[in-house]
């Protein structure tokens, strides 16, 4: 037989992170992965919730939900980002999906037809890019700066390109920079989008996880105009595996994103809403994000240390306040490819940063470090050879 | 904000059966789910498994997972269909998924190209249909017979019909037919797709759910030419709740589903797959099987005796031997959907079946009854309304 794909599914490839660590080597320390630190999710009072759900809802758990997900948790969400963020009004319905990238998934699907133009930070979270490829959209990439866009790209973009849809941003500790988007340049960003009347995808899976300075307030927050759709996760806050997440968005587009996830997987794991639900309400989760954001200002303060003592200088970082990752340029003229085969040769691994980068075939110098996944021995082991590494690599 | 929303949901609705479930009122006795008896899950066990994972394996369970599934699970699935039912050669890969609809969400998005042909047994699963329709296909409808496809209407299509990629089916124990397809038209349907190049999608939740006769192969035991896409759920047999299933694909197409699911979910609740495994590993799930067979060979039984006292003669009813529906068509000149409300008014919930058409405004004489959901007193007292309310609505 020969197989005939779809134009959408050929020109897809698999993400290159997930295959740098599909193939992992035992011996290798890796950098390159996004995962939360196994310490932040809270065993022990799941499974006292998840004995409660079986001794008393297991009918309920295991049998069919509603699409739109578990009416408690549902509320529960909705009422802790409206009193901690100003996130969501009246205009505003809650959703629960399979996971952040579900969100970029129905987003897409609701919003853009085949050819229709996505507007993305440059570089970005490469599976939320993969995603918008999966529709065959038409990616432009809007370069980023320490603060956030470059705003004048992000005019130049909506005042040129045809069939704009949604203009698609990790505003809060970028994957993979690191950085946030200034106060100022949210509100520009937002005020340029209301004016050519294109919506926002506002993706904050780490907006919890600050660990220095003060927060900025979401896109969403300013909503006034409903045209910004805001997803997070549970994955970063109770477990990754689950599977669990939320999109907050205005009414009518959430229906039709709801219609959507009819048609991918009719409705999320509902044992684990019901048991999200359970620990938000009867536990400390605003006591658990702090523990998380400790131990992330403990493991970032570890590399960074280790980067400070021993990245030539001529390697610049740039310095997060949240989230799980920093950012790497090498100095010019230094192949970045070449560095990451040097580097895990070496014992390292991790992320060249061409993977995130709107335009495939970019040349990139920069790589994406991560400080949430290895213990704190092979942080410090891993970013010291990491160093070494570099000084021997710039030095030939 | 006047908001755009894609071609491919412009035109697509929310299920009929889950807008009649969610508005559902208690005094109604609803024959209209297509939910498994609560029976048919196997709490104490899985509260068992749950325990140990807490206790041995949730920094694995609750982190990230691969995007095909837990090996081991895939093992295990790829072995017992192998060993039972003559399924999957070295060709073939498998691959965890979040429900069955995902399979149909998969499928089209790897094969399916905007306004390309995918061919459906009509009456066919709603679900099905409106995910084939999220992706904006050319949806062409085969005519059902007591035992499967109007063959020649197949074989028409077929030569017909422009880009055909593929053909869905639900072979045993149809939703909504309740009826399965002869052994002869499987080798006709399989033997005309091979022929014309045009794959499979063999959907099979219900295939393990047979109560009285004898199994009949599946398609994908005769899949010699690597044409079939095999998809079945744990949803029936486990829980629904949890979201899980499987595909049994060939490997290239395989391996584009996986690039797919990377951009839809990333992967399918991990904790549950390892609960999945231990079970099938450690415990009785044929005998489990079984006894979910006799429990609805019981409670089909229940339907069929009250059907068989209470309903007029020129009503006719399938009467299936296995999975979870029948299917009942009213005397030609009586109004379905008329009937439908009458029902609702008397206290009973059913399913017109104009939401399985093809063809969303073709008018349909049939509803479909489903057996599993309510308990034995409901299900007694729910057909014995209904047969009530046929004399009465058709003596008019």
């Amino acid at each position: 037989m020969q197989y005939h794909f779809s134009r959408r599914i050929e020109n897809l490839h698999p993400s290159a992170i997930r295959e740098i660590l599909k193939n992992s080597d035992p011996n290798v320390i890796s950098l390159a992965a996004g995962n939360p630190a196994v310490e932040s999710f809270p065993v022990s009072e799941m499974k006292e919730i998840a004995d409660r759900i079986f001794d008393t809802e297991a009918g309920f758990a295991f049998q069919y939900g509603i699409t739109e997900g578990y009416p408690r948790l549902r509320q529960l969400v909705m009422q802790r980002q409206k009193e901690k963020f100003g996130i969501g009004t009246e205009k505003d319905g809650v959703m629960i999906i399979s996971g952040g990238t579900q969100a970029m998934d129905l987003t897409t699907k609701v919003l853009a037809n085949e050819g229709d133009t996505i507007l993305s930070e440059d570089p970005a979270f490469v599976g939320a890019l993969n995603t918008f490829r999966s529709y065959a959209a038409h990616l432009v990439g809007i370069p980023m700066e320490e603060d956030g866009m470059d705003i004048a790209a992000l005019e130049k973009a909506l005042e040129e390109e045809k069939n704009v849809r949604f203009l698609y941003t990790i505003p809060s500790f970028h994957n993979p920079l690191g950085i946030c988007t200034s106060l100022e340049k949210r509100k520009q960003i937002y005020d340029l989008c209301a004016r050519h009347g294109v919506m926002i995808l506002e993706d904050n899976p780490y907006g919890e996880l600050r660990f220095n300075g003060e927060d900025i307030p979401t896109l969403k927050s300013m909503d006034t105009e409903g045209i910004v759709i805001y997803t997070s996760s549970f994955s970063k806050v109770m477990s990754a595996g689950i599977r669990l997440g939320f999109v907050i968005a205005p009414q009518p587009v959430l229906d039709k994103m709801a219609v959507g996830k009819q048609a991918v997987d009719t409705h999320s794991n509902l044992f684990f809403q019901i048991l999200i639900a359970d620990y938000m309400e009867k536990y400390d989760y605003d006591g658990h994000i702090e523990m998380i954001r400790g131990l992330y200002r403990h493991k970032s303060g570890l590399m960074l240390d280790e980067i400070r003592k021993g990245f030539p200088p001529q390697v610049k970082y740039t310095t997060p306040q949240g989230g799980l990752f920093l950012w790497c340029t090498l100095p010019e003229g230094a192949d970045m490819l070449q560095f990451v085969q040097f580097a895990k040769g070496k014992g390292v691994a991790i992320v060249p940063g061409s993977a995130f980068n709107v335009d495939e075939s970019a040349v990139s110098r920069c790589f994406r470090l991560n400080y949430s996944t290895p213990t704190d021995e092979k942080l410090v082991q891993g970013t010291r050879i990491l160093g070494e590494a570099l000084r021997e690599f710039l030095a030939k």
